[in-house]
């Protein structure tokens, strides 16, 4: 790539989330353009942050290239695409995307990321692909009820999980999942685990930069809290690190990646998922971190040396600000956070707020994490979206 | 002003440089929608990032009356404007300014800003109106040649200064910055200093956040690096601190304020300038302070509580880089830069470079601010714009 570091440079985003948004700040730092392609404009808002914006679906392989073409080198914010739609965009525009189709293509659905990384060596949770009925029995009886069915592609923060308690109820989860007629269905064994972390990569032609490893905190499978750095010891620290190096270099990956593990009782680190794409759990590398995950990810697909991944205090702790009310978006009750010091708020613009959707987040940084949670909870308590 | 923490607020910016690309960067940060008003719509890079942009001269009423009726709120990133005009458009759009229009009157041209402070028993720079060839000759006779002469409007960066060795000399000044036919034409002393220091305030309703008093290095009347905190004793530092304060309230001032002053060899603080926007002054503060002055500046004219103008470490150095050539922007050899530790490149997305233009600036942090100093100039001095 010729130096990046042009005012008349255009990094296009495929997806217009706060991913993109918050990577997209980054990007103007550096004083190069942004152009987004989304699937739902009226929704979205990184429409307000640029004008160079393109519309379609993510199928609409003629939309994605007359906007790659007008980039210098595209990247992803979500997995709703399609490898060989990425492919095509960038055989057909002649502008370079980062993560590569190729590597994408090894993670592009959770049944294929699955078995990448176990050729790889890396531990994954136990899964298996339902093809019918008595697989879904099979896997039960062998694995323990009750499991997770999973559809191989598009699930997020909960959605496109089902639980199966016994074979008649995973059953009718397999086919509320689209069955044999949709994506590809997965079964995951549940984990006695301890411990949920997650750790973010950066890689690129001049190296390689591992984030600390964080703990993630969960509820009704949506992440609301993450910590860091994770309370374990400086040897499952190392090992997290070394898991999620092999994993970006298994696909061969360029771009930020996130990888979230299981920690079990017994000590043992599982792969459950990984991102090609910045990633909630590293949200608090804003400020927390010397170089955000943002900046990274932008640096990784420029091809610039990659930046510190340090911590800048002790303690870093991120709070996700979900949607409380169903109106046009509104944070009250703010005062607080905004009042504390060392405390964050990010929101990201979003038109309209309901229960769940993700609206911001809050970083507050400190030198304990118990004591920096619990304060954070208390400052954002309030808030109302 | 009703909660302006909603996705359908927005900030309108007059002017459209790298400070208000920076306060805009901010602004998105709180999921608010930014707007600018550009008088040189194609030289400007914060185009590139907002759709809403208005476009005209600062003395077209009707074009910014247009544009404030689509803001919540209008804020300034310069000083090329009128308050009559802020006036006008305050009153016939109905959209708030601040800086208001009355505060902005006590320090729109340089001449009124010297009486503003001076009245408020805040100690200035030696100066004088001058109105014709007589008070050239009796301003130097009595406080010294050379001496200095500015137009009491529209400078920056040394445009719109001349230095006056003697009374011919002085009218050729005079007469080239528009004699009696421009703009009031003032004399300034020059004043003997050990040190240029500039400090930050931000304020509104809510109460009142100064920011550590930095050092200033200028060459050819042109700011070069900052260095921060200044080298200078806590009493000299609270005294700043007290002046800004009293500055700012002197002109019941809400938004973020930026005071340069003399500090001479008898240990004086003189106040040399002021500006009622973010100030190049306080970059440093995006990663060396816990809150930067431009988050500051839009929590101040949003009316929110005002964040922590702390250090993050004990020093901060930030280096201008100023374009080297003339030519479309690209930034060569800023790889030792971009791999230093806590080593923070923020390039401004301007389209054209020129020597000596402002085009982006490097932020170092470190525990000394002489040995940082002198890392940063190592680090930026490849850099070719």
């Amino acid at each position: 790539m010729n130096n990046p570091l042009r005012s008349d440079f255009t990094i296009g985003f495929l997806g217009a989330g706060q991913l993109a948004r918050m990577s997209a700040l980054q990007a103007f730092r550096f004083g190069i353009k942004v152009a987004v392609y989304s699937d739902r404009p009226e929704n979205e808002p990184v429409q307000f942050m640029t004008p160079l914006t393109g519309n379609g679906s993510f199928n609409d392989v003629d939309a994605m290239v007359a906007f790659a073409e007008k980039c210098d080198v595209i990247t992803l914010e979500n997995e709703f695409i399609n490898s060989d739609v990425l492919h095509q965009v960038q055989n057909k525009s002649g502008t370079p995307i980062y993560p590569s189709p190729d590597s994408f293509s090894l993670i592009e659905n959770k049944l294929i990321e699955k078995q990448t990384f176990e050729n790889a060596g890396i531990p994954v949770t136990p899964y298996s692909l339902i093809k019918n009925k008595d697989d879904l029995g099979y896997f039960g009886n062998s694995h323990g009820w009750p499991y997770i069915l999973k559809s191989s592609k598009g699930g997020y923060d909960g959605y496109g999980n089902e639980i199966a308690e016994n074979t008649e109820q995973a059953f009718e989860a397999f086919e509320k999942l689209g069955g044999t007629k949709g994506h590809d269905i997965l079964a995951e064994a549940f984990v006695d685990f301890t411990h949920e972390l997650a750790i973010q990569v950066a890689r690129n032609t001049t190296g390689i930069a591992v984030y600390p490893c964080c703990e993630t905190i969960q509820e009704n499978h949506i992440c609301t809290a993450v910590k860091t750095p994770a309370k374990i010891s400086p040897e499952l620290q190392a090992k997290a690190a070394e898991l999620a190096v092999q994993a970006t270099e298994a696909i061969n990956g360029v771009g930020i990646f996130a990888y979230e593990f299981f920690l079990t009782g017994d000590g043992d680190l599982l792969l459950n998922e990984s991102a090609p794409r910045p990633h909630n759990s590293g949200h608090y590398t804003i400020e927390g971190g010397i170089t955000s995950q943002f900046e990274n990810h932008v640096r990784a697909v420029l091809d610039l040396p990659l930046g510190d991944t340090s911590l800048r205090k002790p303690a870093a702790v991120m709070i996700n600000l979900l949607g409380t009310e169903l109106r046009n978006t509104q944070t009250d009750h703010a005062i607080q956070a905004l009042e504390s010091s060392d405390g964050h708020l990010h929101m990201y613009g979003k038109l309209q707020s309901k229960p769940g959707r993700k609206m911001g987040h809050f970083t507050l940084l400190g030198n304990d994490v118990e004591r920096t949670y619990l304060t954070a909870l208390k400052l954002t308590d309030d808030i109302r979206i």
